[in-house]
């Protein structure tokens, strides 16, 4: 296996811009809507259902307790499901060179040989204006939103790697994209790509 | 203020090589040893003192804190005195366009136009290795020290930052050596600075 770039990011850093891009000039594939599709192929489920168990606070109420083992026919959860499936997918799509955004690839592929593992962030302020250009968000929620966003990807990254998010130890790079700007992490990414992984 | 490169690093990750070299490349220097060179010159402690108080846990026995209360002749630690004369000489050396390495100069420095911040890291493994070929340290004993060094770092940030240190976001770049090798990081933080920051 060699030459895989997996991407994971705070929401708004515009990681899979940069990991779309990145892949377009390297002339590899660049899966993430792709990772959830699949799933939702293999598994019934429906994708946003899928997208949703994937931000899943690991704190959960009772009644999203008292959900969770009703839908434990099997002995599995339903999120449980989505990660085995998610790893499944993952791993295929890691057989050749190409970029993977977010579903906690980093951790799935960790340890493999060719493999870069890349954090994107940026500070509030770059993110907030990002996601309200980009995704229509409403201006007064935007930071409120980073924030919920940010601790959900947190809690389920832990909950399934037992490993913190966004500790700069557990990335091979980890880029501020607000100050860097998006084409010169773009720069960056493909120049080490072809250095050699 | 401009053309700042602050590193934080962890032991034995060649943070201090590849800041020397990239100074080199860029033609500015590189302050490292120098600032506690200049805090002893100024406040009359010893070198090894303040190198010492400069990797302090913050969770001292009962003998620490006695005899730290008993350097409080005007109500400042010894340490206090020297984070104070520390902050003063960083500043001054920011004036101009340079590369500092540790001393918590990214925390001294955030927030102004001009500075680069990053955080170099290692695997335990590649950082163990160069500490016995560079420091001549016992091999045994070797990633002991690494761990025991990095937790004295990270509870000096954390007392005079309030800020954890390693947490990615808190940098604009985090490169693994280990991975991507020590030339590779050196171009692109050259890159970096010469594409303006």
């Amino acid at each position: 296996m060699a030459g895989i770039i997996v991407i994971s990011r705070q929401f708004g850093s515009a990681g899979r811009t940069i990991g779309k891009e990145t892949a377009k000039r390297l002339g590899i594939p660049c899966y993430d809507r792709e990772i959830i599709e699949q799933v939702a192929e293999n598994s019934g489920f429906a994708k946003e259902y899928i997208e949703n168990q994937g931000e899943y606070a690991s704190h959960k109420t009772w009644l999203g307790r008292a959900l969770e083992s009703a839908n434990r026919f099997d002995g599995m959860s339903n999120q449980d499901k989505i990660w085995v499936e998610q790893r499944k997918i993952i791993l295929g799509f890691a057989s050749s060179p190409c970029v993977i955004v977010g579903r906690c690839a980093d951790y799935i592929l960790d340890g493999m040989d060719g493999v870069l593992k890349v954090f994107i962030h940026a500070d509030d302020k770059f993110r907030a204006e990002r996601i309200v250009r980009e995704y229509g968000e409403d201006g007064g929620n935007a930071e409120k939103r980073l924030k919920d966003k940010d601790k959900r990807r947190a809690a389920y990254y832990k909950k399934y790697t037992e490993t913190e998010w966004g500790v700069a130890a557990n990335y091979h790079i980890a880029l501020d994209s607000g100050k860097l700007g998006i084409e010169k992490c773009v720069d960056i990414l493909t120049d080490i790509y072809k250095s050699g992984l």
